[in-house]
């Protein structure tokens, strides 16, 4: 059995002890993690379609179907032809699975569920996420060989960028991140999972600032926050570093406090143990230091085909962390105007704790 | 009054016309075109609330909500908080509007759906492209400049790849297709529009080859059909050109009948003619020439701020012409494991005919 079709059974059994009937998955994330089929939404009507028991049913456009059968352990794939459109394949079907509540991919496209909608008007509607998040937050060990070979690229990636030290002063942050994209390629990534950040000095201050003309300058604390894919499995991992010279007091004050919140979070982390406590345990060092006001998101998000996915590490979750389940723990502190620090890896939630995802220096220094 | 308020003044007096008497839009490009906002799909509930009459709203997270209203015209944009979700600010809105109809954006995602659908139980769905798309497919003059400028930095790259001539033989499609999107930028582009495609003698047969490891050479014909984005429009066009030496002479038979088809379709349009006429316009000189078999795709379709939107320029279709309206013209021939041919413009309809966007030399010569 294939790890598609094992998850696949997973869903079944999930969806079996919901009071749905039917599970419909468009083109996304979902659709892939049960069959392989790596398609884009599109205007012509693909869908799966997996009912409690039995095997699911695929229906492709015909000019999609044979690369959609190449690639899937799916056996039963129907497909539809343009001079007909999909209704000859998809009134029978659904004449003869005839659900009554439906669970429909979250980001399926309204022209699709409401083409679903108006060939069942007795059925009710809810989310895929519904049974389909439970299995996807535990990662397999295929998954967790993924993720594992896509941290390898970007710890690989942050150590030749720390090695650059003085080099690196006098370059933009476009350039420093132009060069870390090559790196990632070249150390295994499939292009990246996100925009690379490069925040120089002030930037640092904007969590979400990209990568500008700012030229990098001696003693300014640089926050690097870059990801790849792996088999389409994410990286995501933060260091904030001083390339060359010695950065002011503060810097190394603030530093110091992120990253014994992060080891904080890092070491909350078990099976039983709730996000909102792994957000606290990294929050209440930062209010202890004075800085909670700064420390402006959550502590982290899970990871895995999506770079942002369940579950939530935020203050209040009530998620009980499970083996097997990735996400990122990336305490920061935000000084407007004047500099930001983020320290970030990746864990997976073992039998017992925790296991770090990125294992680079984690200190400022290069 | 902007460009971006008088297409939704436009849109409320269709909605008006309508059953229905709410636009729901999540973001995307029909968002855009109504309100100069770009951004992406997300977890966080971003909605535009269009009603018959009056202004619109946006419901926008706090995190987003000043960019939002610094890029639009619509000024009533009330956000909501991460701590509270968005029903504080969408239950009394949406009690307020009370639609009975309400025609939701084409990709809105199932989770915004099911989130409108749960707070309005007794009102009915569709979709907004009823309302929406007879407006978008006629382009007014803002558009139609980006659409010029797109169109140009297209050909002026075009004229770049041509006057290489014999230099490119002995390069890889995939190194023809890289210089392709240098030029672009150059010459005023930003990005691609879509996955551009060199694709060199026997690959040319295939309508949707990219580009690959084949090494161009003398006597191959090569289909070059790459396209970029001014101010978000796009450009697209298509030549077949041969680099070095003369091709084989079923080559220059079948350029020959492709142009005379392109000119065929091309001088078929003018307002109150349908799409399906320019289709067979093209498609009968193809057919009279023997390669009615190898002509296997629609003969065009409408290009605007999405590189395929409406309308369809297909065999049958139904939509009668007016001005404004944009799209390609691009019959082609296939030749499984010889050769393939395709020419391809933008057109816009005027009052009286057809503008070409594209200009360049049409000929297979460089």
């Amino acid at each position: 059995m294939t790890p598609f079709e094992r998850r696949t059974r997973r869903v079944q059994s999930r969806l079996t002890d919901s009071d749905a009937d039917l599970l419909a998955l468009s083109p996304g994330r979902s659709l892939y993690y049960l069959t392989g089929v790596d398609a884009d939404p599109s205007d012509r009507l693909t869908l799966l379609l997996v009912p409690t028991e039995g095997d699911p049913t695929f229906v492709a456009p015909a000019l999609e179907a044979e690369r959609i059968a190449a690639a899937t352990w799916v056996t039963d794939v129907r497909s539809w032809r343009d001079e007909t459109g999909p209704a000859p394949v998809l009134d029978p079907l659904l004449a003869d699975l005839s659900p009554a509540r439906v669970l429909l991919a979250d980001r399926m496209w309204a022209a699709v569920s409401l083409t679903l909608r108006e060939r069942l008007p007795a059925a009710s509607f809810g989310l895929a996420s519904e049974v389909v998040t439970p299995i996807r937050r535990r990662k397999d060990e295929e998954e967790l060989d993924a993720l594992r070979a896509a941290a390898a690229a970007a710890d690989a990636t942050m150590r030749d960028v720390r090695s650059l030290g003085p080099d690196a002063v006098g370059r933009t942050e476009a350039d420093l991140a132009e060069y870390i994209e090559e790196r990632l390629e070249s150390h295994g990534g499939t292009g990246i999972a996100f925009e690379t950040i490069v925040a120089a000095g002030p930037n640092g201050a904007d969590p979400h600032h990209t990568s500008g003309d700012r030229v990098i300058e001696a003693g300014d604390p640089v926050v690097l926050d870059f990801g790849t894919c792996v088999d389409g499995y994410v990286s995501d991992q933060t260091r904030t570093v001083v390339f060359d010279g010695d950065p002011p007091a503060a810097v190394e004050e603030v530093h110091s406090v992120v990253r014994k919140a992060q080891t904080a979070a890092v070491e909350r982390v078990e099976p039983g143990v709730s996000t909102g406590a792994v957000d606290r345990a990294a929050r209440s060092v930062i209010e202890a230091a004075g800085y909670g006001e700064r420390f402006v998101h959550r502590t982290g998000h899970g990871a895995g085909l999506d770079v942002h996915e369940a579950p939530d590490v935020v203050a209040g979750g009530e998620v009980t962390l499970e083996p097997g389940m990735v996400f990122s723990v990336e305490p920061g502190i935000y000084l407007p105007d004047r500099f930001g620090v983020r320290i970030e890896d990746l864990v997976v939630v073992t039998a017992d704790g925790a296991e770090r995802l990125n294992r680079t220096d984690r200190g400022w220094r290069c």
